[in-house]
């Protein structure tokens, strides 16, 4: 488990102890620890392939931040708070990454675009991802308690080559979501096909 | 196989054997033959589903009519008759429906909206499509000579059940073309996230 400690600049002052229990307070013990290892794994990353690792870290470690948020909240945020409509057709699946940024913004207090950004798109993908979105994307995808096959093919294609490790992760998604008769996300199939041709 | 006659306000006054004819100068034997079974699988499923027999008889006839057009003359006509230069990025696959229209216009003379529009939408599907466009698109692919068990399954649905049929083919359709890392025509997943809740 990482111990990283994060800039003042980037959190507001905020110590990494306010930050764990902030997070902590939001999600139950289970998830709470996937956020440790996904922060530990995008350092891991980030270290890897010469990213940012302070920001790396903080987005791993706040990414499932929205994830127990009640439904009904969700759902009165995206009306009152202008985002797409078309998001109430979707679940806390979605809602967490693009719409979980305004709670880490309004309850945690970070700003940083590049990690709000790297957040927002974890669930979803999207054609214009940085080398940090896919951090943080892949990072959730590979942090070591998981453990399906398809998420150590994954694993070790991220030893080397992110973006592979990204279509791998898209692939999955996509099948995923199709094979159990789930409404797809039409961004994270843009991605997919902008990943076709990535690097 | 079918021998329907249609009526000349469909087809500008050509007979079915001038149909017939400029059908087969431009596809070769086994995709002619697989042309008057489509034909004739779209005639019964448009009788099952009280759909316009004509319309369905025709459309499926002529559907496959751009499928040997070389890729040359495709992009010449993409971009010169003003068709959204995305479709430079597809194949034929994707072109011998959406652009395939205009040279059933232009060589056979069709000008009947719906059946172009049926043609049209056979190879990408549409989120508004008509039970006619479902006729089209589905005894595409489950006319007799079809035999995995995906088609067979599909053809199993459409004794009763039109939209299930659609849905297995787009469900088909969209994890072959991951698998197999091609790119996917956005608006085929518009189509399966619109055939969700269909019916």
């Amino acid at each position: 488990m990482s111990e990283h400690q994060y800039p003042a600049s980037l959190t507001h002052g905020l110590s990494r102890e306010e930050i764990l229990n902030r997070l902590h307070n939001r999600l139950d013990e289970p998830r709470y620890e996937h956020c440790l290892r996904v922060e530990a794994t995008a350092i891991e990353l980030a270290k890897r392939f010469d990213q940012d690792v302070d920001r790396a870290g903080l987005a791993g470690l706040l990414h499932d931040y929205g994830k127990e948020i009640p439904v009904e909240t969700y759902k009165r945020v995206i009306i009152e708070d202008g985002f797409d409509p078309d998001l109430l057709q979707y679940g806390r699946g979605v809602w967490h990454g693009v719409v979980g940024v305004h709670f880490i913004q309004t309850e945690v207090g970070i700003t940083d675009k590049q990690v709000l950004t790297a957040i927002a798109r974890h669930t979803t993908g999207d054609p214009e991802m940085t080398k940090l979105d896919e951090i943080i994307f892949v990072g959730d995808f590979i942090e070591p308690a998981r453990s399906l096959p398809v998420e150590a093919k994954a694993r070790k294609a991220a030893e080397t080559n992110l973006e592979e490790a990204s279509r791998i992760e898209l692939e999955n998604t996509l099948t995923y979501l199709i094979d159990a008769r789930k409404l797809v996300f039409p961004k994270t199939l843009l991605t997919y096909n902008a990943f076709l041709t990535k690097e």
